[in-house]
């Protein structure tokens, strides 16, 4: 049996592109005793993965050059000589780009096919969703009537973030590219206001006028200027859940911009960088509650799939040019078991 | 009976002169039913007043121009028609710059001249030491063998803030900006290092090598090139307490930098800013610990004090000099019951 693979050919200097990535088709064996053969399902791209592009440490190790992209993946159980799954389960692990792969199940984890979605499992019910919740809540610690401004606010953490702080009485505002998601925001899930960073000529005036009681809770995606606009209206004791840069992702040199330490201090802030790992023994919880809220009509979740293995490079690169509303995924086939 | 006074004049531009401050003399009525006399003994010369000398909101309210400056001071109850002073108490109250003052008493506290010298009430058992336990104890939440850095660390807030620290068992490496400052901090107050930050030539350098294990805690009195060469050695799950900014105080425009976002994010760090008052429910147990340390002579401390109230500004302008070394105070008159 074959599979396609999909390697880091190059470290992106700045912004990446289609050349920084290589296809190969290469024999994949039957696993051994211990082993199981995975058919990916669906694939996620998260911009977090830009990071792991460049030669540095961070909170997750570098890919290496001439080897596979990993990230989530949803995968159906093709063949397995593990004892804890069987052929026909779907599992949820951290896998490289390939159709087919060999896995000695260590970090892959069974999914119920039947609480949502195979596909919710790398969105509202996977790593984006955990880290919404966990930000917003353990961070943020939203208290009702308080105002929490999201940026990156039509993305896959954004989303989330937005519909639990409207669960927790807040007032919420998203910051977003494009009159679409802006609409989306406002109409479909709920936020008090919505801004298109792009169009509006005066951010932090806009802010303050959907802010009319200042900002209580940051929950930052993107950083930069969005980020200093935010800043002016931040009341006493302000939470920051620093939870993305993106706007730096692609920087080649470090940023610079106005010190926000003077600023903490006056308003006895709170600013703190996460990754959803930090949180993992709270995940149980975490999981409850957002699996519930999803069932009950709570959280409303949105995905941007696009079809085919062969798409992976470009919908990652669709990351960074705001082409998304909520999580963006890959599908890579359909599930045998299911016909 | 006459009183002396120190107005604001004007407001700084920049860095503060002899030419903000005015003096004059007037005289001063006898107490009122419920008022006091107070004779001023030792007068608080203090960083964060440079903020209010300016006409920004921030964390204290503006001074107001011709009206007196106003800070920590203890003075003596000279004469009282207030039920619970008598002539002869002496107290602790944010009271003007007036060699005597009437007062009805309000955020006024009787002060045991038993426990420590009376100026000690100003420093280690005052503003500076409770702004030192509380910010290393309640943000930095030292454990034992954890690297904790302190910029500013010869002033009144840092070397409570080191010696605290190593009463928990952590490495701790002071910054601070003479000689016999570093020599102070290393030989007199067991720092395991400390750095010359005007003639070290690589700050970041000297830090890596003062810092093996990285930096767990960053107390930071002063900001700016100081606090980016401390950023650069932050471990995963760093706090960083932002107590003072001294390095901006006198900035007439908003300072710029490297952005810290992306650094807090990758290392899942906290940073929070703070002024004693937000830990006022733990004063308790704050001010007990720090007596007994005193009394135990588990923490030592130094007071630059100079004499006479002609000389309140020139003490207050010396602290952006790095003038002193621990709490700076002014000796206005003895107590004359002690006599």
């Amino acid at each position: 049996m074959n599979t396609k693979k999909i390697l880091l050919r190059s470290r992106p200097q700045g912004v990446p592109d289609q050349n920084n990535f290589e296809f190969v088709e290469e024999q994949i064996e039957s696993p051994n005793e211990g082993e199981l053969l995975l058919k990916a399902l669906y694939i996620s791209v998260d911009p977090y993965m830009r990071g792991r592009m460049n030669d540095a440490k961070s909170y997750a190790p570098p890919y290496k050059v001439n080897e596979p992209i990993t990230g989530g993946v949803v995968a159906e159980v093709v063949e397995s000589r593990h004892p804890k799954f069987e052929k026909g389960d779907v599992i949820l692990g951290s896998l490289p780009w390939q159709t087919y792969s060999i896995s000695d199940g260590k970090g892959v984890q069974k999914i119920d096919p039947e609480v949502a979605p195979l596909s919710y499992h790398l969105g509202i019910l996977g790593m984006p969703g955990l880290t919404a919740y966990c930000g917003l809540l353990f961070i943020g610690e939203p208290k009702e009537g308080e105002t929490v401004v999201v940026s990156g606010a039509a993305g896959a953490v954004g989303t989330v973030v937005g519909q639990i702080a409207k669960l927790k009485g807040c007032r919420v505002i998203g910051i977003a590219g494009t009159d679409e998601k802006v609409a989306y925001l406002k109409e479909e899930l709920g936020f008090d206001e919505a801004i298109n960073y792009k169009t509006t000529p005066d951010i932090a005036k806009a802010l303050e006028q959907a802010c009319p009681n200042g900002v209580d809770i940051y929950f930052d995606n993107v950083g930069g200027d969005i980020s200093d606009a935010v800043y002016t209206l931040l009341n006493k004791f302000a939470r920051i859940a620093i939870c993305g840069q993106i706007a730096f992702y692609n920087a080649t040199s470090r940023p610079t911009g106005p010190r926000i330490e003077p600023m903490l201090l006056t308003k006895s802030c709170l600013m703190k960088g996460f990754i959803v790992g930090d949180y993992a023994a709270r995940f149980p919880e975490a999981a409850k509650d957002l699996t519930a809220w999803v069932k009950a009509g709570k959280l409303k979740y949105e995905e941007s799939i696009t079809e085919g293995f062969d798409n992976l490079p470009q919908a990652f690169l669709g990351l960074f040019k705001g082409e998304n509303t909520g999580k963006q995924l890959v599908k890579i086939a359909d599930r045998s078991t299911q016909e």
